[in-house]
């Protein structure tokens, strides 16, 4: 079996080219490819234009080993990656009754009708295999022909998603002679380019596992990515990275392991330890709430919130003194804590957390210039407080997500201790 | 002059292919082009390798009128889109003093010290023009050869964005030989799809203006493009075409024109006003606080806002009376009125706004399923209220957002009573 080393990847959708959405589906291949050691050359969009996507099709099968498509596998007239795909192969479509039967269990599930053309749905290249989709009605494909291999998937990424990652990616291991196992250690308070320095040599040196940081406001994420003929092996081998990684300097910065982002690790947390949590945000203006309720279950730990956006709400609600404001200002660490500890007592809950600071543009002092954030947590048991501060390069948006996520991992840290 | 009738777009970066960021210039630049009713037919993301830039190149050279690439134009080695462009086209690479103390006062402006590899940067293809850079330091470059134009900009948005709309349009309407006009009508209330359908005929029978709506989380817009050979004949078709779309079913639900967003509407309105508002958050959860706090300066209209997460804190901090509680459930007109007039009068604000509902995933009740909210405001001179009510495949990220912004609309409305 030719083993798969190269993909490109083409973007079928005219709602592309408009700019009507942005490609994500393009970032998120390239991610998962690169993670499996297989090189992304290309990434390209075309309408939904037989001719311009025959000639994009032929061009990647001469280049690569492995192509994907999104897109155009839709009941419309309109959508006809597989016609053309087919046309290119020399191949005919055939009808997948198991496809047609998922189909059928599709609009059985969501209590509807099942129009004629989606039958067109379960027509799949002859000699190519579905692939289940769990989200949507159009069932991806794999093809391969002279030792290609074509892969055609839906447009939208909630169905692309998760079929790549269930679905496509067993197929290709086959074709990667070894397994793929990846893990992400996840990082606040150290920046990517810190951790790129520092990590940089192990970088360079590793080849298996590969190391990767990634950037994402006030958070980063080291990618581990090992192949090994086995899945224990590979485990094996990331798990000896982790350590090398968390005996440099950057471990004393990770939070966790292969975590979507730290409200939801601190939502579990407060689960787990069957403790609520309440916000007093200035700076921040709502976000720390925002960030927590965005997960589903979270009224169970969070229980509510003060946004402070002006001095008097601070005393009135949070018992600022008026006397802290006056010597301190209200960007200091002593109204944080005040902050903290009223909305912890105020509000009921057994962590109280808060933010101060200056997000810009206005604002600021000489001594706390804009990007000065103070963040604090407040137990029965303890507080504690951080002074975070940003780059004059740093937007406002940055920096009040920066200061959330420091924030929040404060009030995760007391639950750990 | 040659009309410039078709485009390529040509992204430039490992990062890209390798999935690190999204391709948003992509994006950016095709509904762009779009709107100037130039077709993007292709767009493709290469790595920085200049054998494949220039196999890249010279297709979309060989297929269209204009070709805009993205990024390779930084300082180091790695960066090779000029380089390779000349040696596609046959030209040398000539120094544009111009360029160079623009880039020399960049450094000085951010109190930096210009390094030597800078001035490479400063290098343009002969016979090509410099497009200044105001957001950072290396140039964009036009350069006309056979009656084709190619354009390189830089990589990050934030310098593509203000280069295309402040210097590359200009520049391109020469070529389109007539002057481009544009207008968005902003739209709360009601769906893109209902848009779209009543909208239909117009769209399809005006060919000048072009008419395109487009979706975000609850707000849709409705694009208007104009083509003239005067800027106050486009105006005029653009103006006669907002008029007959007025007069629709869909003018009750135009909000603004050219509007960011309702936060910023809201936030311009209330200083305009000399007002204040605060919000009562149960379902968005901080999120409408979150939003209006994402606006600069919105510190002197927003004041404060309380997250009642749970009914305790709607009873001891916004006065909402338990037997409402009781009798009509927390998710319910009753109580979403009481929110928005308890946090008006506690916060001592103008407007109070109130969000109670079921954003989902659980929750619920079978007469007010998951997807209903309830959104309030309270002034001293009245109140009022909207029931919203969600399809089950809208999730709890669309809920929350749509919500935040029907209540923010009811706020805005009130002002202009």
């Amino acid at each position: 079996m030719k083993k798969v080393e190269s993909a490109e990847i083409i973007c079928v959708g005219t709602e592309i080219l408009l700019g009507e959405i942005v490609n994500t589906n393009a970032a998120f291949l390239s991610r998962e490819l690169a993670a499996m050691g297989i090189c992304v050359y290309h990434q390209e969009v075309v309408g939904d234009n037989p001719n311009r996507l025959a000639d994009a099709y032929k061009a990647a099968l001469e280049r690569c080993d492995l192509v994907i498509m999104t897109g155009g596998l839709g009941p419309t007239c309109d959508d006809l990656t597989k016609e053309t795909v087919c046309k290119v192969l020399g191949k005919k479509l055939i009808l997948d009754e198991a496809s047609l039967e998922r189909i059928k269990d599709y609009f059985k599930t969501i209590g509807k009708e099942m129009t004629e053309n989606n039958v067109k749905q379960a027509l799949i290249p002859e000699g190519g295999s579905a692939i289940f989709n769990v989200c949507g009605t159009a069932p991806g494909i794999a093809v391969e022909v002279d030792g290609k291999i074509t892969m055609l998937l839906p447009g939208p990424p909630n169905e692309v998603i998760p079929m790549f990652t269930y679905q496509v990616v067993p197929y290709l291991e086959k074709y990667c002679e070894e397994c793929i196992v990846s893990h992400n250690l996840n990082i606040i308070g150290m920046g990517e380019s810190k951790v790129e320095s520092i990590l940089k040599s192990i970088m360079l040196s590793s080849s298996n596992p590969t190391v990767a940081p990634y950037a994402k406001y006030g958070e980063c994420r080291v990618r581990i990515t090992a192949r090994a003929h086995s899945r224990e092996e590979a485990e094996s081998l990331c798990s000896n990275m982790t350590n090398i990684i968390r005996a440099t300097e950057v471990g004393d910065y990770i939070y966790g392991t292969d975590v979507n982002n730290i409200e939801e690790s601190l939502i579990k947390a407060l689960i787990a330890f069957n403790k609520t949590v309440a916000a007093a945000e200035s700076c921040t203006g709502g976000l720390i709430a925002k960030r927590l309720t965005d997960i589903p279950g979270s009224s169970a730990a969070f229980k509510s919130g003060v946004i402070s956006y002006c001095n008097e709400i601070k005393h009135s609600l949070l018992n600022v003194s008026k006397e802290s404001i006056d010597k301190y200002t209200e960007v200091s660490y002593v109204v944080a804590m005040e902050m903290a500890r009223g909305v912890r007592i105020n509000l009921g809950a057994d962590i109280g957390i808060s933010t101060t600071g200056y997000a810009g543009p206005g604002g600021g002092t000489e001594k706390d210039p804009v990007g000065t954030v103070y963040v604090a947590i407040s137990t029965k048991d303890g507080e504690s407080f951080k002074r975070l501060s940003y780059s004059s390069l740093r937007d406002r948006v940055f920096i009040r997500e920066a200061a959330a996520t420091e924030a929040m991992l404060l009030a995760l840290k007391s639950l750990e201790k």
